[in-house]
């Protein structure tokens, strides 16, 4: 068998004008609010247009090839039967596949070139070759295992792998309008919904995804079976019958069925695609009951399971959450991809409740946590984002952060998640209702949305998140009265808005809503203030007590042995957050930082012997005054790799 | 082909009145102090006296079931041929049957029995039937891998196991005079030097432990090529050769060698298993540049990288090690095994160089982290051994301390390894040279040694560690002066030495020493002072900033949840070490012991959502004061599971 050419018609597409995004709810979907189409939203500068820059011109095609020299591909012509060989890599290497795929469309959808069509179509027709007739695919379980389907499906991840298959296809067909790897999509859809679900095969991945590509699939095609199938999915979890290879039912997220959840617990990235997945068919099932214990676990996920940074899971055992409130920030694992599907479970809880809450912390997760997983280049990347590296920190773990970042990882899940996000980050920036349009992450761009009974189109012009002021302007506008909403972050207390010359105070945490009759030129200012925050923890984030850490508007800080004066060691620094925090933006620096320098001392390095004198006798180390330089914690570990903090003792 | 019935002669056999214990230098080997023979050792009563006598009575006789009915006796059974089967467990089930033999030979010595006698017998004879023509035994290669052998030295325990058939071997001859295990010993131990070392296989097992067991093999049997294949695989490591099986070559102590070495990192038991080797070879080598290298590793250890308790091992992922200081209570992984591994380091530099740093070490390990480790009925485990549990606490892990103590293990290291060490105990209390006795570690007991060219005979009557009075009284001495040296705990500031009716002033981390000519009768007093004192944390211990804990003699305490007044939660106290702090004596709790009593507070719970406020906003939760109950750390988990902590915030 030779791989089959994909049909190449329309041999030209271009990429729909107005394609949505990863998330497009049906217009039955109890939503409170719907996103602007990706392919309506243009981010025209600043800060996320230079990471989508670089991750459509580094990133994707260093993932193109990766897919190639690391065996993905290979997999799957050796599946297909165009090549001999073995599998190589972990089960779920299709997967990587599909993500990039999912990249590459979305990166397609902003930025069209021929050659990205044309990767697209030669990896799609890779992939039908390798699905067999009945439309089972997944090339390692095919090769491996002899072809002996869901052997092992706590660990095989089939399910997962599907998943992603059916969000790289949706994208794919909303931004080229090709259906290839649709069709793929749903031969292997059906094929699910013939083989499990209620009165069928019980069995369950051991890790969620599926559910949230099979909603989305329902999204595209209109078939309510692969709906029905995610809500099996979602409601047969929680048995405790998942097991195995290490691992107890928690870390498959089935050791309480969804609906009895009051936390999340277990492997991270299981727990909150998991919980995505379940928004989904919350919505899409109008079942309030399902979204109010999301609602609930997302709020103890809020409280006592997060980092500063947005960053989800505690334990590298089991790449897991920890007990509530345990937050070490050393030993964060914090994995990039947590940080992606925390954001897309708080997108969706945001489409649901329209609580700013959930913007905040998608904001939160993607200026930091998830941001910190790629470089500057948009090339290299973190798997784990740990909010502290310690001078003499031992590289023996091939994750670690201590070998600083790497181009590409055995478990490569990662980097094209990173990639995938990025590239479709222009449908995660606004939505709409029936009132109006509610702007959610500033950018410099340009919007157009149905609102009023026509057409609007803005533009938004800011220095943001360097600088607090974000200017709105209406481009076109229907008649009618709609409401334009702007999102003031829960930090930003004393925020003001500008409309029609006058300014009016606006409350931190809600929207800063404006209805009128819009007519073209007409422009509001809204106004974050963007001073220095010291924030502490709740004392019972045993882990920092005593600390303070630094955030400026959406952005925490770091401070990274680069960059500090007189050579003074982040180990050894302490930080009056009563002292003087001074901003400063250097365009050179980082390839352009608002930089923080605080008030500081450098402790005395001392070697003590056993470490636990008796209370009172370990005087404070001596130390000297320093200013301490602190960089957004997104743009740690480009300058090689050192310690690192975000948390710094207070004195 | 059946089992072979081991020939049982001497058919009544008796102990070995002076039997020598674990460690056993030859007389040329460069050592400061010699062991006073486990033969000559009898604890008579008191804290130890009880623990002793519950392993012998419940843990060992649970050992031999459970060799049964986990399949490790099958194995070898199935190895042999006289039995059809899969091997069950992990690659390493034989090492369990050698710790547990090694259990039974020592508790023989403490106590003989005619079952315990035949049950050594019966094991042996097991383990004899399944070695092959060429010495070479490892039931579940044997079985698994059709006999392959060493295919995978780095994961397969292959010398591990060896390593543990040797110390068990030694110690059956020592204490029951039968040469049964000793000759299967010698035949692999000559199988071992015919293969591996310089000009043969290079190889290294991925796991050391062999190295203590065949220097012991050579100091029972004289044949100094067992020394020098311990020596080689001490030298040969370091190379980062051993990779694989997910981990990179720190893991498996492979990324430095050893002689270059400055601190310990990677997997705990490792580390600790191969420096106590390495302590062996250097001391039968008289090799004063090991020596050195093992003092300084062991210094940075103790500075940086052991808890309170002696623990050892703060990740739980790779069970290892973290960096410097990183020393997490609650997430302490802190294997029951690495504080067995790395008691017998600190026992082996103490014979080498004399210093008593390293018996005030081996007495926090064995009085803490490793004592932590089981019932006080004897029978039920911790394989991870926290310093912190918080409520909530998911049991989502196998070994979690979550799920309370487990009568067993899938990987079943710590069970036999505590039998091990609790019944060799009294090898651990006493050495000579040749100016006299030390008394290293105090407990009701008698002692045997010799002294100034003959035997002395003391009794030492103490209520240690719950009181610091330690009565010395000679029995039996010869007419020529020898010196008795006490240990001066580092902690016993203010202790005093009572002789002749005169008392005298004692540093605290010395020893105290009355040389004389002794005679029947002669008594001496050490009083230790046993005040409750509040410890911290060097500065750089991120983990417990701001916190205290207590401790009392040799005894880390920690407050659980059980026995707490008023119904407080563990998780909102805190303590004020200037504060009153009481002990009494407790007959009737956890089977005796010594609680203390301070004065703290329970913080009100609140619930805050997002808990990183501005620092100053989170205005210090309002609470009540309530007397905070502590009892001995190793006695925690023993009135069901609940919330536990050993550093308390202070306030």
């Amino acid at each position: 068998m030779t791989e089959a050419p994909t049909p190449r018609a329309p041999a030209e597409a271009a990429p729909r004008t107005v394609s949505a995004g990863p998330v497009a709810p049906t217009p039955e979907a109890a939503c409170r609010l719907r996103p602007v189409p990706l392919g309506a939203v243009t981010i025209t500068g600043g800060l996320w247009q230079a990471r989508l820059q670089v991750n459509g011109e580094a990133a994707v095609p260093l993932g193109r090839e990766r897919l190639e020299s690391a065996g993905n591909l290979e997999n799957l012509r050796i599946a297909a039967g165009t090549k001999k060989g073995e599998a190589r890599g972990p089960v779920f290497m299709d997967s990587d596949v599909y993500k990039w795929l999912e990249a590459a469309a979305w990166e397609y959808a902003r930025q069209p070139s021929r050659d990205l069509l044309d990767a697209q179509r030669d990896i799609t027709a890779i992939v039908a070759a390798a699905q067999q007739p009945d439309g089972y695919l997944d090339s390692v379980v095919q090769i491996r295992e002899g072809g002996e389907r869901y052997r092992d499906l706590v660990m095989s991840h089939e399910h997962y792998c599907a998943g992603h298959l059916f969000q790289a296809a949706v994208a794919q067909v909303r931004c080229t309008g090709e259906r290839g790897l649709l069709d793929v999509a749903v031969r292997l859809a059906d094929h699910l919904v013939a083989t499990f679900g209620e009165g069928r095969r019980p069995e369950l991945d051991g890790h969620p995804e599926v559910e949230m590509g099979l909603v989305e699939l329902h999204r595209e095609t209109g078939n309510r079976d692969y709906l029905e199938l995610a809500r099996y999915f979602v409601d047969a979890r929680g048995r405790g019958t998942l097991t195995g290879h290490g691992f107890e039912p928690a870390y498959y997220c089935d050791r309480v069925p969804i609906r009895d959840q009051v936390t999340v617990e277990g492997h991270a990235v299981r727990a909150v695609y998991l919980a995505a997945g379940a928004a989904d068919v919350a919505i899409e099932r109008h079942d309030a009951g399902l979204l109010q214990a999301l609602q609930r676990q997302y709020a103890a996920m809020d409280a006592a399971k997060t980092y500063l940074t947005g960053g989800l899971g505690s334990r590298w055992e089991g790449e897991s959450f920890g007990d509530p409130f345990e937050l070490p920030p050393d030993r964060a694992y914090a994995e990039t991809c947590a940080a992606v599907g925390g954001m897309q479970w708080a997108w969706r809880m945001l489409l649901a409740t329209g609580d700013p809450a959930y913007a905040d912390a998608a904001e939160r997760k993607l200026l930091n946590g998830f941001l910190a997983g790629v470089s500057l280049s948009g090339a290299e990347f973190f798997y784990v984002n740990p909010l502290q590296l310690r001078s003499g920190a031992s590289p023996d773990e091939n994750r670690s952060p201590a070998h600083g970042r790497r181009g590409w990882f055995d478990v490569a899940c990662c980097p094209p998640n990173i990639m995938r996000t990025l590239a479709s980050l222009p449908g995660y920036l606004a939505t709409t209702d029936a009132g109006g349009l509610q702007l959610h992450q500033y950018a410099p761009s340009s919007i157009t949305a149905a609102v009023g009974g026509g057409q609007a189109r803005i533009s938004i012009e800011t220095d943001y998140p360097w600088e607090g002021l974000v200017r709105i302007r209406t481009e076109q506008a229907p008649t009618a009265e709609w409401a334009l909403s702007m999102r003031v972050p829960g930090w930003a207390d004393g925020a003001h808005l500008r409309v029609d010359g006058e300014d009016r105070p606006v409350p931190a945490g809600s929207y800063a809503s404006v209805r009128r009759s819009w007519r073209a030129g007409d422009t509001v200012e809204l106004s974050l203030p963007m001073t220095v925050r010291f924030v502490e923890a709740d004392d019972r984030i045993d882990a920092v007590r005593g600390c303070v850490a630094i955030e400026r508007g959406p952005l925490v800080y770091a401070v990274e042995q680069a960059g500090q004066a007189n050579g003074a060691m982040v180990d050894d620094l302490c930080v009056d957050p009563a002292g003087p925090a001074t901003a400063e933006h250097r365009p050179d620096l980082l390839t352009g930082v608002t930089v923080v320098t605080a008030q500081g001392r450098a402790r005395k390095r001392v070697s003590r012997g056993w470490p636990y004198p008796r209370a009172g006798d370990a005087a404070g180390r001596d130390g000297e005054d320093v200013p301490i330089t602190a960089i957004p914690y997104f743009a740690w570990g480009n300058r090689g790799i050192g310690p690192m903090r975000v948390w710094l003792p207070r004195g």
